[in-house]
């Protein structure tokens, strides 16, 4: 119980290789993957049949202290984190730099794999993709994109692909024409791409504001969204 | 007190007339817009300073017992609620049916805002634009586009522009060619265009899916603004 609850935290998470799904849906999901399953939880019988013997009942109770939910939903697995798998370019790789906000990066990661985008590469400082808010938001597409974090600036130097940042001032996507693969960089949502790693982008690229000039500027994850669609469009 | 407090509710927004914002940035955004104001109140004299004389100063109890924010940021603003101006048919109109969650109302009222569309129709059960949690996620474009609450089949019936429908099936953005101006419908976010609104769409339109057949589908504010910027794209 303890460890588990400790799971809500990243250390802790790396320490144990271990992270917490919850919901009959995505726990389904994440069974149905690559991933190993460490444990699962159910507070009612309905959930053991579907999910076979591996569960274990516990109570209510219990479960709400294992919980990161304000209101729990029955079941919650724990799940070992998978080793990373290299990052080949053979297609458009997506990378983050420093993106803070989980409910954002749970959205990316849903993009991702409706986009057939393969290789998620993260800063660092990127929120953790096993934080359970970031779960909350991706709905089991975390099982089928390869994340992976590690120094942006040694993994861009040696990329054999054109780098592209998103940057407010860049060029008008629809002025650019986009090559069959390459990098694609998001920065912050306060900050955007940093000092460091804007000295690799060779190429800016912008979604053109049609509205109103005071706008405020697109959300990373909805900037995403629609540059990804720039990318896979025919 | 009693007043600003029932402000939280729907209800009593309408009845009165008249809505809440918080936060210095989105009041003063507000302030420097039509929209008129009712009241404005601060718990330190930094925020009246700014605000010139029409803050009142209270304490920051009082003020948290006013806001709907778990952790009130010092100016809360009281405004009332603007008459919607008439729908024109000169350009693009977005229609929602039954949009619920208050982000995804926040974020496409500031999609409408970047790419400049004016008018936002909304089904009588959408959420309403002046719940707290939307105002949050609009980040001050509340003030720049028209939301209108209204009977959306009789809306549809006697709009005279082509009308496009955003469906799981629909054929493909990249292989249709977008008028210049249109009605471009959004639907629920579990159950997406209701039976009696479908009935209205000439056309269906979809975002092609490019990865894993097994994603979830993508989140009604990122959808709308993949499409948006398809119907901005040159």
């Amino acid at each position: 119980m303890k460890l588990i609850k400790s799971l809500h935290q990243k250390k802790y998470r790396t320490q144990h290789g271990l992270f917490i799904v919850e919901g009959i849906k995505a726990v389904e999901e994440v069974l149905n993957s690559d991933f190993k399953v460490h444990k699962i939880f159910a507070s009612t019988p309905i959930a053991s049949n579907v999910l076979t013997d591996m569960v274990t009942l516990i109570s209510a109770r219990e479960l709400a202290q294992m919980s990161s939910l304000t209101n729990p939903n029955g079941v919650l697995g724990v799940f070992h984190i998978p080793e990373p798998k290299k990052v080949v370019s053979s297609d458009w790789i997506l990378v983050l730099d420093d993106v803070q906000d989980p409910g954002n990066m749970g959205t990316i990661i849903r993009l991702c794999d409706w986009f057939g985008i393969q290789h998620l590469v993260c800063s660092e400082h990127t929120v953790d993709c096993y934080n359970p808010k970031v779960l909350q938001a991706t709905m089991g597409s975390i099982t089928r994109v390869n994340i992976v974090y590690l120094d942006l600036a040694e993994f861009l130097q040696s990329v054999q692909l054109p780098i592209y940042g998103s940057f407010m001032s860049g060029t008008s996507i629809s002025q650019t024409k986009l090559p069959e693969k390459g990098v694609l960089i998001m920065g912050n949502e306060g900050k955007g791409i940093s000092g460091r790693i804007k000295e690799f982008c060779e190429h800016t690229i912008a979604i053109p504001q049609y509205g109103s000039k005071t706008a405020e500027s697109l959300n990373v994850a909805t900037a995403t969204s629609i540059l990804l669609n720039e990318i896979r469009r025919e």
